[in-house]
């Protein structure tokens, strides 16, 4: 108790979908804050910014050394995450003094959010409005997304082991497919994730090395989906080959810019929502071309593998917890970490930053040389970009046959207000 | 060529689905049949018995000793596999005639087929047949089937890797459901393989220890599918745990034995035919209790998972190519062989035989005392019974983030029969 008086606190919290690796951006932080010897506690917001509204603060020095690196091997989000915006600062500030009371009332002096896109803007908001009730706070984003989108960072962590995933995925599926076409399937499908940026699908061209090899199809979101375009290339790898192998991302559109998956190619097949684009490009294609088809769906399975992460991804994840600490106690706040690419032949980063405000709603989507003229495979120049990402086996640990996941106790400090905040 | 003058061929082939370790049992055909010194060649049936039926024969001695080897860890069927049924012997010979004209051109006196039931069948079908019509030939029927249903083994090779994986990426989903379900998603659907039987779903129990713990249900084709009595279900884990993770067997069905997947419940939401039970649970849980979802369709990821196979498996897989090459050097034909379980405290097995015909049309179900009361679960005989079967990690070898699988040539040995022969 009188420690935390003594030396000041961090709030850290995990927020929006989890990945692979994010629990070793929180080990990092965890690590580090006790290296060096400059903070009290971390404490851990249940459910991200919940937690401070709600102050539902995870005390994380009661949990053992132990635990605190399993973290290192252990996918999801291990205090729980959450999806939830802010109020509009010009309109309600009452979010705002409550996370500050609360802070205040925790000796909080850091604040380090984890997350995509909104987590950064949601920093942001914090460092304004800190600044703004004249709370003296130094706010760090971490970045974490496997849609890999966020600007001014080369990659965002999260990503390569999900890529990882799916090109292996991708290729063991093809391997299968190409035993049975003769006699039985011809098509295989899966879809990824990705509603708005083709990244996690252009991993899956990894595997490929050779114009004919799977995946003999990629879509893209940033490529409008044409079906006469798509038959006829799926025609052409099944009379050549025997099978196509085809990798959707969940947020092809057509032209128009409507979902695939809430379009007329849903509609002249159902009227619910049954979601999943996979099965109804398999429709499409059986409808039209009669070929035998087999999909499916990774989901949660593809950014929760952890079983396979990629080594630089765990390297870097770990790392950004780290310099997050060293950012803190050197007040250098109102930043979001970025991985920076070097200019070197061999794959070298480091650690930068760049300013919260220059981040806010920007989208990074595939540029258009990384996608092949046709629209359907990955450039030389996206391989290059995409290879470093995936290297390594960062393996868990085993036990009678399965991975060694930790699940935390995750107990809450004594609240000190006497006021409770619904959300 | 005068070399297989000497000594006589063996025949193998690949039938069925494929699985992640079907390929070390070749390797383990190929090596022994070498390293022996009673043996010509390995000739490999292209697509199956397809191959025997078009004298489409591969010539495993141009392959390096490399390639051969680099099948232990590659999965699918590196040289075809078919679903392909002889025609009744009883009503017409004409293609057991050829196989055995094909056979003799080559100096084919072993048969070695690797497959499930109906495999199982056609090498009892062929062994028959070779006496019948005087034809020496050892036949052997290798066992491989992810499905496990094959009697008189204690396991089936292929099996205990999708169960490692199903078991793993279950728990993985359920570390990602976990951390989103206070201001997201609540239900997470994982459907495995499983037409009839239910050992793959089973396997998802193996990383839930206690009662709460995921996955909260298991749905099995075993147990028909009550869906009042489902719903109370997860609505009982969602109100206890904040989320419920769910896994479900292609194959259940509704007491009146219609599948799950072609019922009502499909009629209900769209005519055509989508495929997947996942998608069809995650809406009836939406319109009857109205919780967010996600849901997974694993597919061919689950049985080509090389990447995760299982080292018993594995280790299994192989040995059965070994033996299958001892038998029919002793000219030990007409039986299938089997892993066979010791009576030990620790895990041990070797290999056994059972007479084909004994094999044939038996299906190998989970028994109801591996299933818990309420018909959601697995109990401590099932998990004992099934947790040797995932011990180990048989990681393949990497390049550049990577397995290494191989593609073989897959070279034709010249055709010496003047007649071609239509399938």
């Amino acid at each position: 108790m009188s420690h935390s008086f003594e030396k000041l606190n961090i709030f850290y919290a995990q927020s929006g979908g989890p990945t692979a690796v994010i629990n070793a951006t929180a080990c990092g932080v965890i690590e580090s804050a006790a290296a060096c010897g400059k903070i009290g506690k971390v404490l851990i917001g249940k459910n991200g910014i919940l937690g401070a509204l709600r102050e539902e603060l995870i005390d994380t020095s009661l949990e053992s050394p132990s635990a605190i690196k399993a973290l290192l091997n252990t996918p999801g989000s291990a205090f729980g995450s959450c999806r939830y915006k802010l109020k509009d600062m010009k309109q309600d500030l009452t979010e705002y003094k409550r996370i500050m009371d609360v802070f205040k009332a925790h000796h909080i002096r850091y604040f380090l959010y984890n997350g995509g896109g909104d987590s950064q803007d949601t920093t942001r908001k914090i460092a304004e409005m800190s600044q703004a009730l004249n709370y003296p706070l130094t706010c760090i984003g971490i970045p974490k997304t496997i849609d890999n989108d966020l600007p001014f960072t080369d990659n965002c962590p999260g990503f390569g082991s999900v890529a990882k995933y799916v090109a292996i995925s991708t290729q063991e599926a093809a391997f299968d497919i190409r035993g049975m076409a003769v006699t039985s399937t011809q098509i295989f499908i899966l879809e990824v994730m990705g509603r708005h940026a083709g990244w996690i699908g252009a991993a899956a061209g990894l595997g490929k090395k050779n114009t004919d090899d799977p995946p003999q199809l990629i879509l893209f979101p940033e490529i409008a989906f044409d079906a006469e375009s798509f038959l006829k290339q799926v025609k052409a790898s099944v009379d050549k080959n025997g099978y196509c192998v085809i990798v959707a991302s969940e947020g092809i559109r057509h032209a128009d810019g409507h979902f695939v998956s809430e379009s007329n190619l849903r509609d002249a097949f159902g009227h619910e929502r049954l979601g999943g684009v996979a099965p109804l490009l398999a429709l499409l294609i059986q409808e039209k071309l009669g070929y035998k088809y087999h999909w499916a769906v990774a989901d949660y399975l593809q950014r929760a593998a952890r079983h396979i992460a990629s080594q630089t991804d765990f390297e870097q994840s770990y790392a950004l917890g780290k310099v997050a600490v060293q950012q803190a106690v050197e007040e250098k706040g109102g930043v979001m970490l970025t991985i920076n690419r070097e200019d070197s032949k061999e794959y070298r980063w480091h650690v930068g930053t760049v300013p919260l405000e220059k981040v806010a709603n920007v989208e990074n989507k595939m540029p258009r040389h990384y996608i092949s003229d046709d629209g359907y495979s990955i450039t030389e120049a996206c391989r290059q970009y995409l290879e470093p990402l995936i290297q390594g086996e960062a393996y868990p640990p085993y036990q009678n046959g399965l991975p060694q996941y930790v699940v935390l106790k995750n107990q809450l400090v004594e609240k000190k207000l006497d006021i409770a905040f619904s959300v």
